[in-house]
């Protein structure tokens, strides 16, 4: 009998073009999609929580898919696994009601941004290794213009898939730092294309001092993307987790 | 004027094919010779310390060349390393005696060798994931047997360079653990072909169980291969501090 599945996902996406199928090119997707449909005896789609692009990570991608598959729903996390790609691992499997959807039903969303002064070649696909260490009281200062509901037209990327409207809501972002590292956690209700990125980027020029904080509330409300900052680089981020209605999880 | 250079280097050994040219391979001594010439502006060999093999990695790695460069000593690294695959780093130059060779004048080494129960994707490449959590007391009980001065003949695999003599000394061995994993320090005057990767798999399977900690001086005492444990993966191994003669450095 057809079961409609969600799978949990952790990848390392170095060496990845991104989550999303893509002819001639190994993608997280097409990958799981590979073995799954091996499995299953008959093609099968999925579909993902986030297109993560190339060289962005995940602590927990979910992803949807219906299927008939031989063998019972608490082995196949272990059975995929054993054919998968290593930088790939199915956390774990779950049958869901027949409605439901990875991408439309999550709510909410947490990345992580991760950036070092440590430049170890160890670290080099999974923080952005910077040449300063950010002042974390600038950050904040910052990131209090970023939480809320705004139109985040300055933190969106050309090139994305086309949105109805550019206003989202970040409901929390934490800023912590040791020594080396500086992690960034934002929590909201949909992300713009780059948009972390964007953000991970300006809020390190703050507390770098390229920019005043007070710029990033002038940017938001310029819905200039000029007046944002760079675009982190992707090994830093991380989608690190996925919410969904409380009755669905 | 010619120089005799010691560089010391850091490198993610995931992929290459160990450290030794080989034709047709990308190994670390190919990538720095390839870009060491071109600084050089004349084809220049380098000689490093250990000879690790593919999928170890280095935290110390030394290695000396003479050349006759363009540039000072101290610019050689940051130019080298802006043209160098990024997995590989020279983090220091120093000129030396004409006489200086990395590897012959090399006195101890340590090596690291991490396991860690923890199976995420991001560790994959740069520890042993096991299965188990090995007890801590009993592979130090193990550990004991091996310290000192032994024909290791059991702890060699098939396949190295010929050497002399099996016998070696063992200065110091460590272990230590946290609650996902565990590191193994191994200082040696010299180690035989695979020697730290057996010892690291012979330790587990003491601190799991699958062997007495006694069964460890058995098969030194027999200079059986066949006695000791199985060869730890080369992804937890780590060169991570080569030593000279005190006035040498």
């Amino acid at each position: 009998m057809e079961r409609n599945l969600l799978l949990t996902v952790e990848y390392d996406g170095t060496m990845f073009h991104g989550w999303q199928r893509q002819p001639g090119q190994v993608t997280v997707q097409g990958e799981l999609e590979r073995v799954l449909s091996v499995l299953c005896g008959r093609d099968v789609e999925i579909s993902g929580t986030s297109r993560t692009d190339a060289g962005v990570h995940a602590l927990d991608q979910k992803a949807t898919l219906r299927g008939d598959f031989g063998i019972p729903t608490d082995r196949i996390a272990l059975a995929a696994n054993n054919l998968i790609e290593g930088s790939v691992r199915i956390l774990d499997v779950k049958e869901m009601p027949p409605g439901f959807h990875a991408r439309f039903d999550c709510v909410k969303k947490t990345y992580k941004y991760v950036m070092s002064r440590e430049k170890t070649v160890f670290d080099r696909n999974h923080k952005w290794q910077t040449e300063e260490r950010p002042e974390i009281s600038l950050m904040r200062e910052a990131a209090e213009y970023i939480k809320g509901t705004h139109d985040f037209a300055c933190f969106q990327a050309a090139g994305g898939a086309p949105r109805e409207t550019t206003v989202r809501t970040v409901f929390s972002l934490d800023i912590s730092q040791d020594e080396t590292d500086t992690e960034i956690f934002i929590t909201g209700d949909g992300f713009l294309y780059n948009m972390v990125r964007i953000i991970a980027g300006t809020l390190y020029e703050a507390g770098t001092g390229k920019r005043k904080p007070l710029s990033v509330k002038e940017a938001i409300e310029a819905k200039d993307r000029s007046m944002a900052g760079l675009t982190a680089p992707p090994q830093g981020l991380y989608l690190a987790k996925v919410y969904f209605e409380r009755e669905m999880i």
